[in-house]
């Protein structure tokens, strides 16, 4: 197993994983439903990834940064709608 | 930056993006709600780890090793607990 083999298995965890949280997002955003979600946790959840994207960027690996940047993503959009519908 | 440093980051990173997913873990062992759960996306999301922990071990990272082995336990007893309470 060379390092383009290694990468093709993480492309697809990549894809695997981040695919498994974005019907979550879908689901919040549909539903306005927040209730189940904790701001404590999503923030630590999200400052976790931000570290795992610096240390992916470190380590040189595309896989892992695709994956994470998807993830700021999503768990930014999932801050957001736990602000915006906790108050209403 | 050395690698000692980064994988400080690493391990900082794997202890709040795993610290984050257990007290999910935990509610759905307490009120046995598994409605909001997919067991396609939970299996979907078990192989993406399984994924990420060969590729771990390939660049030989402990802290996403160590990451990936708590959340491959933790996503383990979701789809255990989906599969147990689903069917009463």
């Amino acid at each position: 197993m060379n390092n383009n083999h290694i990468e093709i298995i993480g492309f697809i965890a990549a894809f695997l994983t981040t695919a498994a949280f974005l019907p979550q997002v879908y689901k919040t955003w549909k539903t306005k439903d927040v209730s189940g979600l904790s701001l404590p946790m999503l923030l630590m959840f999200f400052v976790g990834i931000v570290l795992w994207l610096v240390y992916a960027i470190y380590i040189n690996s595309p896989s892992m940064i695709m994956a994470n940047v998807i993830t700021i993503v999503s768990s930014f959009f999932l801050i957001y709608f736990k602000i915006k519908y906790d108050k209403k």
